[in-house]
């Protein structure tokens, strides 16, 4: 089995990799060769039991999809994206690589012709959605997107479905959850503070806690995102039927809660890192959000996230940390 | 104030193009201009109030919407799309009409610059809703479209609210119900027997009815559907919030409402025309159609539907017929 990673220099690019290394297969078949393929080249993992491919390619430029797919892959991972912040700031760059990206990608699979049909896993995003919401949003509620980047992402997700509709490739989308705890340096994201504040006190440092304990958000951990995709490039299509896109389960956690579990996992040491400093900006921002979701159609899919939000804090520590806090 | 309707040769431009120079004015405003337009040159109306140009222009080429809003038009009526049956039959065209043609318009406006933000009504359909589906459909249930015009249309619903909410430009979207009692010849459509049924019995002729009399489905007079778009025209936008796309007003009816109406207008004369000839492949693509809405939002904000099927009957009647059945 061939299998592609479109955005493979990404958090998630570089778990997925390794997963697949590690696994060796996809839905128990043997993995023959992985290309790995990114706006920079993306880092060769060693040690693969099949033969790895490492790319440089921008799939927003017209004609590239087509090289990246010209060894008809069975499996492509389609995780490129311009990210909600630049999306937003620069709206030509963030339509061109969000949409005109992924419909040239679907195009290039389209025209491939002679039957060629291949799994395509999409990351979509739960940005897809925009208040005014209910407390737990079902599979069945409108797509509301309220940035740039959630709307490129919702039409993404329609041109997935269509096309899988068509007979042109066998897709399905992931609406992941938001992913905490985030490896790596605090960053500017309005959403950065979900993971800061429980990364930098694990890390011994203070962090940033910009809203109320009161907010309630939708989590997932990188390892419960991976599985996801894993399972999506292996599972039955034909259960979905025609609608390719999947809510998928994730931990409605306040923050308050996380800050409970902090404590349970790490003590009122690390809690004591955490600086409350009110974000009038942030919290108007995060008060969009979605804040709890009932998944059902991907729990009946099988697929399964983390159990609560104590599971999250201990797989960043595993994960990231050694299995041990600072 | 400067009016331009692109896809003026259809059925409702041509509705449109009459009751705007029968009304003179949108939202109490005089228009100073019409420009009309279409890939065919749309037929100029004589006694107009005021100028009107007519321009033979095609939307899907790169660079045409920009000639077409030179002028900086205040309103833009987006009627423009390839139908059903046709974006299905040839997929290129469907996305290069019904998606790019849209997006070239909405970018040509935002690229204008300098303030310039019109008002935009664009018509959706009910066409961005397949199977399964709840009996009655509100306002905030999920877009999941079964065609690839239904698709494209959902796309441009995207697009129509988050260039509004850029601040690009002031749309408002449409999802018009089945329009009924279309005017002219029998068609394929599958949709064609919710018209030809009231239709051709009206001027003396026989139709097919291809399903049962149990089908349920959700119609609008053309003369209702001019009112939604000229009332869009002019409506306060603020009062839309983010969600710029209504679900109209309908009237949600069986075929067997339809005939009992056809009988209390027009008498059994009528009715024995209709022709039962059960069609399996029409009965199964009706079956994935919406059969009712609560069109709550577009309510409140004061768009007025027919009352009943009848006087969707003696609107026929009364614009096509001139009062006079056959």
């Amino acid at each position: 089995m061939r299998v592609v990673v479109i955005g493979a220099a990404g958090l998630l690019g570089v778990k997925l990799t390794n997963r697949l290394i590690a696994d060796g297969v996809v839905g128990g078949t043997a993995i023959s060769s992985l290309s790995l393929v990114d706006v920079v080249t993306p880092a060769r993992p060693e040690n693969a039991p099949f033969p790895i491919e490492t790319r440089a390619a921008d799939v927003s430029l017209a004609g590239t999809a087509q090289s990246l797919i010209a060894a008809q892959p069975d499996v492509i991972f389609h995780l490129a994206a311009i990210v909600s912040g630049e999306a937003e700031a620069d709206f030509d760059k963030g339509y061109r690589v969000n949409l005109d990206g992924t419909r040239f990608l679907f195009d290039a699979i389209r025209q491939t012709g002679g039957g060629y049909r291949p799994r395509v896993v999409f990351t979509s995003s739960i940005a897809v959605y925009g208040a005014p919401l209910p407390e737990t949003i079902d599979d069945d509620i409108a797509l509301t997107p309220l940035t740039s980047y959630g709307t490129q992402k919702a039409i993404d997700e329609l041109l997935l479905a269509d096309y899988s509709r068509r007979g042109f490739l066998d897709g399905i989308g992931l609406r992941l959850p938001t992913i905490c705890v985030r490896p790596g340096k605090p960053n500017r994201a309005a959403s950065g503070f979900f993971s800061s504040i429980i990364r930098e006190p694990l890390n011994g440092q203070e962090a940033i806690l910009p809203v109320p304990e009161t907010v309630r958000h939708w989590l997932a951990s990188p390892r419960a995102a991976i599985g996801f995709l894993v399972h999506a490039a292996a599972l039955d299509t034909t259960d979905l039927g025609a609608r390719r896109n999947l809510t998928l389960p994730g931990v409605s956690v306040t923050v308050g809660e996380q800050i409970s579990a902090l404590r349970l996992v790490a003590g009122d040491r690390a809690v004591a890192l955490i600086r409350r400093r009110p974000d009038e900006t942030i919290a108007k921002i995060i008060g969009g959000w979605p804040r709890g979701f009932a998944p059902t159609r991907a729990l009946e899919l099988g697929f399964r996230g983390d159990t609560d939000f104590a599971e999250i804090v201990r797989i960043y520590i595993d994960d990231e940390l050694g299995g041990r806090i600072a």
